[in-house]
């Protein structure tokens, strides 16, 4: 591992980042911000402060990472020095992270996003769970922390005219690209985000693969795909790829996927595109199919208030173990949906940050697509909830399990044994879902707790019932 | 069968639909057309006529029954009445010919096209090697010989609006779906045509299936998919699923799939999409991956000549076994991509209207997307060039075959062996490309032979060179 934990470099690194930071106010605290810090940033980031500061019926050991503005443990590793990463959809809950993770050892990166995942929230009345600064504000202080510059273009990769631009301009050597619409159940809630999420995904990535081929043909590209693409087969799930004997002949062909939303499917289809632009265009790409994945922290975004990431526990983005947890810090019953037991593959996302990073230093060959799994261990969501339960009642807290009619169409009772062994093989050493993982994270939750929004809770969505009309799509807004 | 040949039975079914028709005035001579025709379309049917007697250096048995305005010949049957089928795409080479199949069946047709087909055309400065008039003349012309009527709904099947409204005012027990951009070789001249292309399928067939579930539920599903979905495996390709053994265990599964186009892409992502919506919403969907289609004459299209097909030729809509026809016809070259090696179905026109009939008679149970492989024979380029050369030498043709670098990206030597016997157990007895076949087809192309234009033969668009620049679309307009 090139960093080692935030607990042991934390003071380490803060005091080698003000030296290295020429322009930068490093080791700032929040409550009293430097000049440099606009005041609205101070204002967000002193409420989430005060948030934590009334969450005081369980003990909050954590909270003190998040009121001390601390340069991260890795930001003066220079393995990433001269290679340049454009990451699409950077502004995100995995692009975020990733963003810095590269920027603190010294990739040279490139934000581009449009800020869609933020109008999502807007037009739907949700919210994180942990307060959020502006893309603008992150990346400025961010600057100051860590004395690394990340660019910044806001824009939309649908837009022929400005990605080219953006390419042109930053010439990436890697493009990562977490620039899609992310939920299943956004995806289901209408025909008009059903067609938005396929039109948004597969002409994004479409677009990008354009870009590379005309404008960058050396830049390999980082793609994230789900293990969502594989549905829940009755035989072992390969990486990417299957080799399949029949009526005597073999052959390797592409894992034959199975979506179980209009989102899902948006992912296959772009890996069946890029699958096809590798072969005739020689393109470079790694598909990541990626797990659920769990936990906000970060070495680098727990540096300071201003750059702390999202966390969604809401019926639409908020994924099962992240929405368990804050059940459990608010005395929501968890809710598993249907039977529980739906498996799946999940990672931490400090995992998600360094998978990014194998990827990027392990490029594919021109002409070939790679696909690693992107996850460390499957749990059914009964399993998720039992830990949840458990560690709920160590804090102190009275978790309760309760089953609700599953708003999805999808087996709730199957076999399911995913393969996950290349990126390990690449040397990625798994967080694993430990007692103490969800301890932790179920701290962070009770830290932010009265900033929950119950009624956010609730499963939105029916994949039964997507309909055109608006009342489905009123049935997701929160009210 | 349900109608013999046009040759046994045309003066029988003119004599039938004379006294079926009320309104109409069938048996109209093309030479002395009545006044119900309208003067633009006798001027377009007569100089048809005018190019088929110039047609003299070969012997030209077919030509009267272009001559002739008839009947044709299973248009009393009445096995389809009360089914009520709208063909989307229906003014297209295979919808055209499928509507008229299933009216002169007795089936109530509705087509809906937005006639982008002939805005190809236009586009690309590219044309038919048959005179072809305009959809509404077809109806109407349609409507005098036959007695039938078909109603004609123009509009875009992405604008949910329109659809909506055609769905909701014909009420369509089956909805054909043949409304996708349909040429590999337009979807790789540039990235507009190619963002164009999976736009255009893969969102007018999400807007289907939401009217399906939305206005239409017991409406069955006929959706145009194509052989190239499964690209070359080096297994035997079965139809549409494939049970596959692996580490001890079993399932069956979407069989493999590898598009190697922009377009053929597309059609995987549909069937991808119809899948989970046929899991999730009960839909009854009938997928039919059709191999490469030539021929232009059926009965009823070749009826009159205002009911006259389509014939491509070109290098961007023309498939191998039409261009090489038209090739032969005018002593041009047989143009061979590459080895020739590469092996693909094919079928006959009048064999894809018999198999969407078949699919209509036999539809999938709610909740069940069937998939057959609509296609009768394979055989590989260098087979089709052989076959028309040998057919040609006996029409007193000198025909040549030559090797051009291959545009595209594909195996040129390989392993090819897909099942096709489903819809032959539905009944499908097939038109194969027996000498006959292509002697017909030869005349047929000979006939039309002055209104050949050799610039468009050529291969025009290289998927190597697929680019977003304005040079790549310049080099596929015919000039």
């Amino acid at each position: 591992m090139q960093c080692s934990t935030m607990q042991q470099q934390k003071l380490a690194g803060r005091r080698e980042a003000k030296a290295a930071a020429q322009k930068a106010c490093a080791g700032v605290r929040v409550a009293g911000a430097s000049a440099r810090v606009p005041v609205s940033t101070v204002r967000q980031a002193t409420s989430s402060v005060r948030a934590a500061s009334r969450a005081t019926s369980v003990k909050v050991q954590a909270t003190a990472t998040v009121e001390k503005a601390t340069a991260p443990a890795g930001s003066l590793s220079s393995n990433g020095a001269g290679t340049r990463v454009m990451i699409i959809g950077g502004d995100g809950y995995c692009g975020w992270a990733t963003a810095l993770h590269l920027s603190a050892r010294g990739y040279e990166v490139c934000i581009v996003d449009n800020l869609c995942r933020r109008q999502f929230d807007l037009q739907l009345g949700l919210d994180t769970l942990t307060p959020i600064a502006t893309i603008h504000d992150r990346v400025r202080r961010w600057g100051e922390v860590s004395g690394k510059h990340i660019s910044l273009q806001i824009g939309d990769i649908c837009d022929w005219e400005f990605l080219s631009q953006a390419f042109t301009s930053f010439k990436p050597n890697h493009v990562v690209h977490f620039g899609e619409q992310r939920s299943a159940p956004y995806s289901m809630i209408d025909r008009q985000k059903a067609v938005f999420t396929q039109h948004n995904n597969v002409i994004g990535t479409i677009n990008v693969l354009f870009a590379i081929k005309e404008l960058q043909p050396d830049c390999h590209m980082v793609k994230l795909g789900t293990m969502g693409e594989y549905g829940t087969p009755n035989i072992d799930i390969e990486e990417g790829y299957i080799t399949i004997n029949h009526n005597g002949r073999t052959d390797t062909l592409p894992y034959p996927k199975q979506g179980n939303s209009f989102y899902h499917l948006s992912k296959i289809h772009d890996s069946t595109n890029m699958l096809f632009t590798c072969k005739a265009w020689k393109i470079a790409a790694t598909d990541l199919n990626q797990g659920v994945v769990y936990g906000v922290r970060t070495d680098e975004t727990m540096a300071d208030p201003l750059l702390l990431n999202r966390y969604d526990y809401d019926g639409i983005f908020g994924t099962a173990l992240n929405r368990f947890v804050v059940q459990a810090a608010v005395g929501h019953p968890l809710t598993v949906y249907g039977k529980g037991g739906q498996t799946r593959g999940f990672l931490d996302i400090r995992d998600t940050v360094r998978c990014i990073q194998l990827a990027i230093d392990n490029p594919a060959p021109k002409g070939e697509m790679r696909v690693y799994n992107q996850f460390t261990e499957q749990f059914s969501v009964n399993q998720l909830a039992e830990i949840v339960e458990r560690e709920g009642k160590k804090l102190g807290l009275n978790v309760e399990v309760t089953k609700v009619p599953n708003p999805r169409v999808e087996l709730e009772e199957h076999y399911y044994n995913a393969k996950c062994t290349k990126l390990r093989d690449l040397g990625l050493q798994p967080h694993l879902l430990a007692d103490s993982m969800i301890d932790s994270l179920l701290e962070f939750a009770v830290t932010y707790k009265d900033r929950v929004r119950h009624e956010l809770i609730k499963p939105a969505v029916d994949w039964r019932k997507t309909g055109v009309k608006v009342n489905t799509m009123g049935a997701a807004v929160a009210r």
